[in-house]
């Protein structure tokens, strides 16, 4: 399956589907990154995404960022171009404000809070208690005598030891998910969650609750700072009262979609390498590394290979889903289609790290695929791909599990929690070179997997 | 060899010098780098050697800077510290302008240039001519007959399309090293080097050039956007006068010193890992990426290692080369030092490459010692540490011939040459997380080297 028109490159004749030939590929592999590097144009694309700002499930903005993408596939020369429709929740994520209510004492520079996603309002009034701190959602089932009519803490601060800062942000993601529900059970009014982010801070950094049972109270994340400031003045005065206001409401679902388009294979055009990310973000900041960085990636490898004259022997497709943040209801939506299609999904492959430097790939996949990945090191290497290991690919390709391999690309994440899910996740944090490197490295991988097996 | 006192780590009996015993150093290494992440005392450290500004050979903030490098020393329980004496080149920037003659043409806003290092100034009104635009100092051998008399302007892009940006760096730094020599050979007034960076910016970035014939001419930097302007203007217009005035001034020679302090020691004290980093930096900016943090890699590699208890077999040394930016006066003295010491330089390690994300060690050594590097991997990724590849350790180290094995600290490359040598270069720029990381796998590494062979 080495008969792909590579119209600046040597044919090689090779039996079908065979390892890599490096000394073709490699020299396929540098044109993609210097076109990538040189270009920059999946950084203008970036700006194009962003521009109406955050991009909330349900949100205008995201229509509108959708379109613009759906522009881009045109200009860039995709086919089969289309929408699959997806419903998707509805929640206006409103204002919120936090004071403390003790007599004569007034907090400045005011607190800074904003509602957790999908999180029920308060009451207009909004909900007033005595404030306690816990240090972690398991301190809310050993303090549960002190919680009825309380307003919860979780103070819980980023493990900034961790050198895999997602794993650092997974220890701390259950209080945010579901510290509501389980302060809830023991009577609480409300919860404030320290933000998860490794800077200190004076913004919330946002991201959706679950509710478990049928007892719904409002959550909402609190700045680094504030958190910090209210357990300090718990330890100097004992007890504080605090009042917290929401105003956001959750409405019907909505209609969405989830927006495709592709290189189709010329030799095997049933066989699908499919590369994704999630197009929705959350109401602050741009979302320009979570995930319109994503957007880019995908987007731009599709374009880079056209732009190099590539026609692949397998189908490339290209897919923005809709709504991850929520729970991932497109990639769940494109599961069920995809599950009833006779093509085979041979791979998917997604982006949901940020746009920073490449440094590898997760697979999720065997012991045997690892090993024929890692053969493809000496080639990648040209595209800053140093590894790739055994980890989880990705929110919305999880439910790919049909997919023979999947994958993710790690970029380094020293910086992503930063800005992730907050007004500081805007485009001038994205550095248009690394970048355009993660766009490289998709456009490289997605070739490889479009010309070989990856054996089980 | 394994008798390090590992206070907080289990020891164990193994033979002297023998591999990594990796259970426990892998607890050591993981140890090291949650300190340094948690504590990020070498931000701090940053902070105070980059608070003079630039550090200028022969200038008083270097002075102020290795006067405090020296209070870090001492707080952090160095051992022997010690100022070894070092005559530099005494040479004072000064101011350049440079403006259009061309009747009723003026450039608004202003061009924007610098001196280059240690280049002769102007006489007090300027030199005039016409200008002269060339795209490699190769084109100023084919074009000789245009240069008489002229400004020559070297007006060479960065390679954007590389990866490892400091192989862009290199091709372009002929131009600025030899172009004033070339030109002058042809009878140019002056050079113009167009700035050697990765971005589109309105700011000289400068550097150092070198006279290798008796007819010495004056070289400034000017910005990229300078020089692509002037470029368009000689294209509108066909000819194009500048005047160029500098009053930089190359005096005599002056004291200085390279600063050295050491952990000694416990079974092997005059076997020597030194770790290697240049303190002086451009007079633009803070010299924050270039090189305060290598500096700083350095100084918190050994505070690492004493914070942990861990007090190593080898002799661990630091010292902060003077002088690299004039042609690394400081290191050829220690050289010659070091050479006549009976003591055995067992390994040199550089980092000078910027405070970013830690990827890998360059290595100057044989296969044989690249192997065996390459066996440590597993404990070094933890400090993100993930190849170890033939290439040039550094500038300083390359005077160290009598090291065993040189190293230099491979950090991420993308961001380096946007601020390289300019006033982009402040200490907001370099990311705690990342300089930190890069603290920590010098000390992993340095641990490593003093308590293993690396067999030839």
């Amino acid at each position: 399956m080495r008969s792909v028109l590579l119209f600046l490159f040597v044919m090689t004749a090779a039996p079908c589907v065979s390892n890599p030939n490096v000394p073709v590929d490699r020299a396929l592999v540098t044109a993609l990154r210097e076109r990538a590097l040189t270009d920059q144009l999946g950084f203008h694309w970036l700006k194009r995404i962003c521009k109406p700002g955050g991009r909330l499930t349900g949100s205008p903005g995201l229509e509108t960022a959708q379109r613009e993408a759906e522009n881009i596939m045109r200009e860039a020369g995709f086919q089969n171009i289309r929408r699959q429709p997806v419903m998707v929740p509805g929640w206006k994520p409103g204002t919120a404000s936090l004071v403390v209510t003790n007599p004569e004492m007034k907090m400045t520079p005011g607190l800074s809070v904003a509602a957790l996603g999908r999180s029920v309002p308060t009451p207009e009034g909004g909900v007033e208690g005595p404030l306690v701190v816990v240090h972690s959602p398991e301190e809310i089932e050993t303090r549960k005598d002190e919680i009825q009519d309380a307003v919860v803490l979780i103070n819980e601060p980023f493990p900034a030891g961790v050198l895999n800062t997602f794993s650092g942000y997974g220890k701390l993601a259950p209080g945010r998910l579901f510290g509501a529900d389980t302060a809830a059970r023991y009577g609480a009014k409300a919860v404030l969650v320290r933000s998860l982010t490794t800077r200190n801070d004076r913004v919330p950094h946002l991201g959706t609750l679950v509710y478990r049972s049928e007892n719904h109270i409002p959550a909402a994340a609190i700045s680094v700072v504030d958190a910090v400031r209210l357990q300090e003045l718990v330890q100097q005065v004992g007890t504080v009262s605090v009042k917290l206001r929401m105003d956001c409401r959750i409405e019907p679902d909505v209609p969405s979609w989830n927006l495709i388009g592709e290189i189709p294979g010329h030799e095997r055009p049933d066989e699908v390498v499919l590369l994704g990310a999630h197009i929705d973000s959350w109401n602050a900041g741009d979302g320009a590394h979570d995930n319109g960085s994503g957007c880019v990636h995908v987007l731009e490898a599709l374009s880079l290979l056209i732009r190099q004259g590539v026609v692949p022997g397998r189908t490339i497709r290209c897919v923005l889903f809709v709504s991850e943040e929520y729970g991932s209801q497109g990639a769940s939506a494109y599961a069920d289609w995809q599950s009833r299609q006779p093509e085979k999904l041979v791979a998917a492959v997604e982006s949901d790290r940020g746009g920073f430097v490449p440094r590898g790939f997760y697979v999720d996949g065997t012991g045997a695929q690892l090993r024929t990945l890692n053969g493809w090191l000496p080639l990648l290497n040209a595209v800053s791909i140093d590894w790739f290991r055994k980890g989880g690919s990705g929110a919305d390709t999880s439910h790919l599990q049909m997919a023979g391999v999947r994958l993710g690309l790690a970029v380094d994440c020293q910086r992503y929690f930063d800005v992730h899910h907050s007004e500081n996740d805007t485009v001038d944090r994205v550095h248009p070179r690394e970048l355009e490197l993660g766009s490289a490295a998709l456009a490289a991988l997605a070739f490889e997997l479009s010309e070989n097996d990856v054996s089980d």
